[in-house]
């Protein structure tokens, strides 16, 4: 099995891939600059003192670390230049049916049907490499239509509602869809969840679907329902919960509704075989998945055995290696370099039962040393059930002293707060020792902060879309991410949710950092990738398994 | 006549006057930190080193660079905290009719009826002192209320729209509203603007409003209409032009309303009183004011003799020094230093005609030296038919040379851009030596820049209501301003076009700096408008009078 003994191939850009980029539309040149007279003495020592100033200002981008870019390289990076400058004018510019203010880098939910189509999308973004995906959670990372299809394709899957729906309460209730032990299924001629006789027992998930009422649109009428309680709609984000505190129900929803479909083994196993395809297709090369370990067991195929969470690391470990041996069959060992797991728990624990998950993850990582790649606490940071880090401060600063094998990755500073305690939690995970900063979304009020992230290079996993989605930006013109750029802090472009956000793999999140703004082009988005691995832990995953 | 010889008093935040604020509530204290056991050395050491971090994350701000705090001003702080917290959900956390999402620093329009019945508005930041109003276009310094009171009462005003209005056209035609010579005056038997039988003459306005068809509301019918053209409407803001491109149409249509009202001596002369009379009510005690020179001429009481520009600077000595007059009749001479001009054009001129402008900025400050502080070219930066201030830098380069006297006060970076011509505006105004920013929205993307603003103290004149109705930040949580807070940059907090986004003073920015942040008290906001006198021109205004 080849593993990437450097970061040098395929994760970051480089000529030979970049060159098949040119030949898409090397007719259209960037414009020249305007032939104008040749300036004043003055002028001449003002442009000058111009350009210094200016690339002063730029000197700490990533894009200005290198300075051996290829002819290839900067040709690539003129030509996507020009295609964004024309499709901002040719495809933002214009009416779209639907889309009332179209721009670029407008909110996802209501772009992505125009951003598809563009060729910066469909012909660039989405075909370059990625590098690391190293901000996903574990159970949002399967498309919401492939997981109703693995919830329709097991025989143990069942749904329920209080009673039989209708137009109206299609509207607001949620579907509970979970297995359910072979001794609980109903009478095979159960009755459909839209039948004025159906009480609200378990119906097989297909029978319902096959029963939905016509009226209510059938099948498809069944599909439209239930998907829309897995993901974040546009009438959710923009409309019902548009604020960043009330998004968090929704949000919180979607995941109520299809954790327990993901935590029986053998969907499971299916899910994350998807997940790891789904990135591989979209050029991602390597994954750190967030996985939680809140809930305490997952249910074996008889969809009764509660079966411990090692299992769970078990089937991490069987499906990667899996993966990795088709990928190595298919001869595309290279675009594989394989997953870890970030083990995490909810911050509404008490520090009491913060131990005894730390113990946990120390003990996983002794059996699974080449899995387990550090420990993180997640929730909603601004919510009033949500601990602060400083609360659990003393047994994460000795299991920090007891474990350096397993870094902190802590989620910090989601947030539009500013001195809340979602916003503090910065000042925590960086004196905590975190190895990198899950959002970091406030990090750009905190000047001394930002100097350190630059300084030990810690990282931001910067999430575009779910940071718009959940509300705090509105598009990603007003996001942050230049400002932490240009403080020349290492940023690794996230997904974080993609299938509550519609938006899986990371090229939706390149593509709106790509189109929002002019300073950014191709040869940042590729540094960005290349960083990706340099700050993950696929290095290390390389001495483990080598 | 009783001139500030120094900053002391009265315009920044001082015993005595805060002492009044300290009865307000002074059963509220801040919860005191509970009583938790004593730390372990292990974490002792840890939250030491967690309020140095803090401490030094902060130490550029400008309420940290003071240490000596009286013990009053530091009890109002807390107290103003203990306020703000019981609001945030006693006010903010409870249902309002028509207001579907309220939380604090939320959408101006929307907010403003819920603001004005706070104790944290009504009496604590309405009531503290200002200082200085240092960014305010003065044809959108005036109530649209008052504007129209002023227009109904001056006989020469008349208004005309294409054809007899109707429910439909009432909600697209904007009405022409200007002086016209008496020989222009219709028949006194005029027919009014939603008579079927108007064929679209001038009418006096005041007869317009009597006979506005009691179907489309009366004359409260017509004011509607009518102050709905004066002002950007939440409508306009979250809905119809909800992006910072499509505002400015809107924008752009208030001003070509009432400008011509305005533009009229016996009405200009009450507009630049009611604009003073209401900055002091809302604690101002200066004003720069922006004002424009792009128009040509003034238009004289006969309705047709266009007056030179000139007149327009008569009229602005005139009015300050009545105004210093009344105050000091009324025993406040401390209350009101005075009014300054800075002069501005619009940045669609050639760089030819900018000469032209520059020189006639000149000759103003020779004749009204106390009159004339600075020079500044305003306009839509991101718009498609303004100029970058790049194009103009040899006039300018030229200009600075000669006239020390007549700073530059560039906007710039009044953009969501990163690397667009307006965001490059920063690199320009800075270069070209501009004494303060207007705006600056997009300084936080360029680390040198905030370096060289904190090192030559070139104040940010920051425009929090302006920036969100223009839809530049969706919310002041989304603001960048505690970025630049925290960088050490001198801020002053201005209200740019109170009368277009119906937010006359400072209280209503003041307001929403204050409740979207915990970081942020009212020992900031007072040191803001100590430092809005320094880095304004009052100074030099003293040395000019006395």
């Amino acid at each position: 099995m080849r593993i990437y003994a450097n970061e040098s191939l395929p994760l970051g850009p480089h000529p030979p891939q970049w060159e098949s980029f040119i030949t898409l539309s090397n007719s259209r040149n960037a414009p020249s600059s305007s032939s104008s007279p040749v300036p004043s003495p003055m002028l001449a020592d003002y442009l000058q003192r111009r350009e210094k100033l200016i690339a002063e200002d730029r000197a700490l981008r990533i894009d200005r670390v290198r300075a051996n870019y290829s002819t290839a390289e900067l040709k690539a990076d003129e030509v996507v230049r020009s295609i964004r400058a024309r499709e901002a004018v040719s495809v933002w510019g214009v009416n779209h049916e639907n889309v009332p203010h179209p721009y670029p880098g407008m909110e996802f939910l209501n772009a992505k049907e125009i951003i598809v189509k563009t060729d910066l999308f469909s012909k660039i973004v989405s075909k370059m490499p990625k590098g690391g995906l190293l901000h996903v959670h574990q159970n949002a990372s399967v498309e919401a239509k492939t997981v109703l299809d693995l919830a329709l394709g097991h025989p143990a899957i069942h749904i329920r509602v209080p009673g039989p729906l209708d137009a109206a309460s299609l509207e607001t209730v949620l579907p509970k869809i979970q297995p359910v032990p072979v001794e609980q299924y109903p009478a095979t001629d159960a009755i459909g969840i839209t039948d004025l006789l159906y009480t609200g027992g378990w119906v097989p998930i297909k029978k319902a679907r096959e029963l939905f009422d016509p009226a209510l649109g059938g099948p498809a009428g069944f599909d439209k329902w239930v998907l829309s309680a897995f993901v974040i709609n546009p009438s959710d984000a923009f409309k019902t919960y548009n604020t960043p505190m009330k998004i968090w129900l929704k949000f919180g929803s979607t995941f109520a509704v299809t954790d327990p479909i993901i935590r029986f083994v053998p969907i499971q196993k299916e899910y994350l075989r998807m997940c790891i395809r789904s990135s591989i297709e979209d050029g991602i090369s390597y994954i750190e998945i967030r996985t939680s370990f809140f809930k305490k067991y997952i249910l074996a195929e008889d969809a009764k055995t509660k079966l411990e969470l090692r299992e769970l690391l078990l089937i991490f470990r069987e499906v990667t290696n899996e993966m990795k041996a088709e990928m190595k069959a298919k001869g595309r060992e290279d675009d594989f370099a394989g997953l870890k797991i970030i083990y995490n728990t909810l911050r509404i624990i008490s520090p009491k039962e913060l131990e005894a998950e730390l113990d946990q993850c120390s003990r996983f990582k002794q059996e699974f040393p080449d899995l387990i790649a550090g420990f993180d606490l997640v929730g909603h940071e601004d919510g009033a059930e949500c601990k602060p880090l400083i609360d659990y401060a003393e047994p994460l600063l000795r299991f920090a002293e007891q474990h350096p094998d397993i870094p902190f990755i802590f989620h910090a500073g989601e947030t539009l707060g500013d001195g809340t305690a979602a916003d503090m939690n910065l000042y925590d995970a960086i004196l905590l020792g975190t190895k990198r900063i899950g959002h970091g979304f406030s990090l750009a009020k905190h000047p001394k902060l930002m100097q350190i992230c630059r300084e030990k290079k810690i990282a931001i996993e910067v999430c575009p879309i779910s940071n718009e989605v959940l509300r705090l930006t509105s598009s990603m013109p007003m996001h942050p991410l230049p400002i932490i750029m240009n403080q020349g802090i290492p940023v690794v472009l996230s997904s974080d949710d993609p299938a509550m956000f519609n938006s899986m793999g990371l090229s939706f999140d390149f593509f709106q950092v790509l189109v929002a703004s002019e300073v950014t082009g191709l040869l940042t988005l590729g540094q960005m990738a290349r960083d990706s691995i340099t700050v993950s832990h696929v290095l290390a995953l390389v001495s483990c398994i080598v």
